[in-house]
């Protein structure tokens, strides 16, 4: 069996398309068919993975230590699993200490939690804009100030974020904290550059910010190199978030947060809350996945993969989009973030793109203002690359009539075509 | 590997004894001694499974469906484990349709998701006092005003939920729900009389009322007789919660609410940006279980030996504890409540059992406003009968010297030992 639909996608549509009920469950009918191409839901390859291996890992943590893995246990995660993320945030130079550690159910209930223990209603966030759709989720419905910082290719622009600061500072206000995914960045697909690392922990430094840094990605650059995390820059100021999700497989639901000890204690007590404790048994398969078997090698499998992927996503989407669209060029992981010209929003194109048999996010998603109607984010990871081909295809045919749709409409230089991307900062930004 | 401590007895410590940080570490070092026998975790004798046939499912999960198992899921949770679960609820006799469950990390989460889909800060919500340690969590971290209906042997005061919900009434207000737990009650290890249940789903009814029906243990009852759910009652008003910790394994981390479409689609929106979706691979795991496994008689072999462990309970508290002290005698589940003479504060007594080799929960957790200091649970499922007759005769060496402190110190008559209890509702209520 082998999951050929997105189960993201009617969750995306509506959420970003302001579709009813009925018109979302119409979609969805849709989208549920194998014959759309998905580049919507951030899902790695688990058919990579050596399915053999894991049976025998889930066989043997059930043969060696069944009762315990059927049990509760502890709020924190087992001692042992945390010893061996330490493991894996050292392939990648992060350091920590398996004590600083709180296992939890994914990325996303760690930026949750860490939102519960900061954020009150009103308070400030500072975000890269566009930035991953879960953490506005969590932030928003703790009613969070979400401000963005534009990004280009280089990532979050730093100057920006001093000019946020300092105006806030100016207000008498600070941000609770700065959220950012520095490595191969869920929507954008860039990467902050190393000098702006020490640009934000510079600046982090002077006006006492708080940083959560959200690493799910910093394995997984095509050429294998990792840029120094802001945890071993400024380990005092920073919570650090990964997950197993993309390193072995999301169906674990495996994440962690690390942190100073005062705040993983409160985070423990919210996790407590809020689900009790991690399971038991998904936490042992990790572990024995971990101590057990070549997990350095499947990451460099991963990573090849995706790498290969990315290449025919990205010279199909040369060969085949109209000249007025742009993107970016992932150097890791999943995603490639599109601009279309004015004239186009990707909330109103969603529902004719499924028809035509190709889905994306749209942009709208990315940004807590509901900003970036001329934006996409395509994630490749998933599909094969036959599949890739098509879906890119499919696009082009799409975006090349809705152009001539735009053009017939407004000609070439109606003023919308001409103002629209006008005051802003860069590229990728809103 | 079988687990002879207890994950949770640090925690309940933390949380109603006051104690500091590194009093804390020091009694968990030796709480974690396996010397001592804890009746404190409300855990399931995970080592009544067959071992064997759970390792076949898991492998088998992997084998035949390894690459969904380890993907992303819905955020409602596998239509395929809902219809499964509908089955676990005809078999208890209560109605529900696949569509309007949402799988939950557990009960926990679904206390959580329920709390935060209808609590702002300061309203109220009722409960049984005592109740459920992780209600009150979930409920007081988002600043309910949580009010306790006390309890006797026929389960909630009825007629004291009529009270409060016409005090309510006159002070213009209205309970945002009342959570209960009908069946084999934690704490109080009683179950809500038919009569009452009646009386609870006219009450409803006549002040348009939400219930939110928790019921872990409705299965558990040792003679196997299960009483009609407020949901086959009222179903439109009420919100059902199930788990399959006690009725399989907690290491699966698996729940699920039963609700009205419209408030199942705000749960699932909550969970989203809780932690995304419940785990594929557990969930297969469960789904596996009901399809392939008996698991009905898996509940059979459950109830018989906790009803033994109960019996030997009973027996050996009857032998064993001072005259002084009363508990209630529970029908099923897992749980003694005790009360102890006015002059003993459970909580302070803590330390001094666990250095006497034996734990419990002081009974202060079980109330919004830590009151409940003159009662303690005692939980039997978890420890052998062996455990639990040495546990309870060493109990009985506590309490008795304890007593015999008490009387040196105050005499036989010293006023809080006449008014402690005075102005008290039932011999269960805090």
């Amino acid at each position: 069996m082998r999951l050929e639909t997105d189960p993201y996608l009617a969750r995306y549509a509506a959420r970003v398309t302001g579709m009813s009920a009925s018109e979302i469950r119409a979609l969805f009918a849709v989208a549920s068919r194998p014959e759309i191409v998905s580049f919507a839901g951030g899902m790695p390859d688990t058919s990579a993975l050596d399915l053999e291996a894991v049976e025998q890992v889930v066989a043997a943590v059930i043969r060696d230590s069944g009762a315990v893995a059927l049990q509760y246990g502890g709020g924190q995660g087992r001692p042992e699993l945390r010893e061996q993320l330490v493991q894996v945030m050292r392939l990648q130079g992060v350091p920590a200490h398996p004590d600083e550690l709180v296992v939890t159910v994914g990325g996303q209930q760690a930026l949750e939690l860490i939102a519960s223990c900061f954020v009150d209603p009103g308070d400030v966030v500072l975000a890269e804009g566009p930035t991953y759709v879960g953490a506005i989720g969590a932030l928003t419905s703790l009613q969070a100030d979400v401000r963005h910082v534009p990004m280009d290719e280089a990532g979050m622009r730093v100057d920006l974020l001093e000019e946020q600061l300092q105006a806030l500072e100016a207000e008498g206000r600070r941000a609770k904290y700065l959220y950012l995914i520095p490595n191969h960045q869920n929507p954008a697909g860039v990467s902050l550059s190393l000098e702006r690392r020490r640009r934000v922990a510079e600046l982090a430094e002077r006006h006492d910010l708080l940083v959560v840094e959200d690493d799910p990605y910093g394995l997984l650059g095509f050429d294998g190199e990792v840029l120094p995390s802001l945890r071993s820059m400024i380990p005092e100021r920073v919570i650090y978030v990964g997950t197993m999700s993309k390193l072995f497989a999301p169906g674990v639901r495996t994440g962690w947060i690390a942190a100073p000890a005062p705040v993983r204690d409160k985070l423990i007590l919210l996790r407590e809350a809020a689900d009790l404790c991690p399971s038991n048994l998904t936490q042992m398969i990790v572990e024995r996945w971990l101590q057990t078997q070549p997990w350095v090698e499947q990451i460099k499998r991963f990573r090849q993969l995706y790498a290969e992927k990315a290449g025919v996503m990205l010279d199909t989407m040369a060969a085949e989009l109209p000249a007025e669209v742009h993107w970016t060029r992932p150097q890791g992981a999943f995603y490639v973030w599109l601009t279309v010209p004015a004239g186009i929003d990707t909330s109103d194109l969603l529902a004719k793109a499924i028809a035509h048999r190709v889905a994306y996010v749209p942009g709208r998603g990315f940004f807590a203002d509901s900003s970036g109607g001329d934006h996409a984010r395509l994630c490749f990871s998933f599909p094969s690359t036959d599949r890739i081909r098509e879906g890119v295809v499919r696009l082009g045919e799409l975006l090349n009539a809705e152009l001539e749709l735009v053009r017939a409409v407004y000609g070439e230089h109606a003023p919308q075509l001409r103002t629209r991307r006008g005051g802003r900062a860069t590229g990728i930004g809103g």
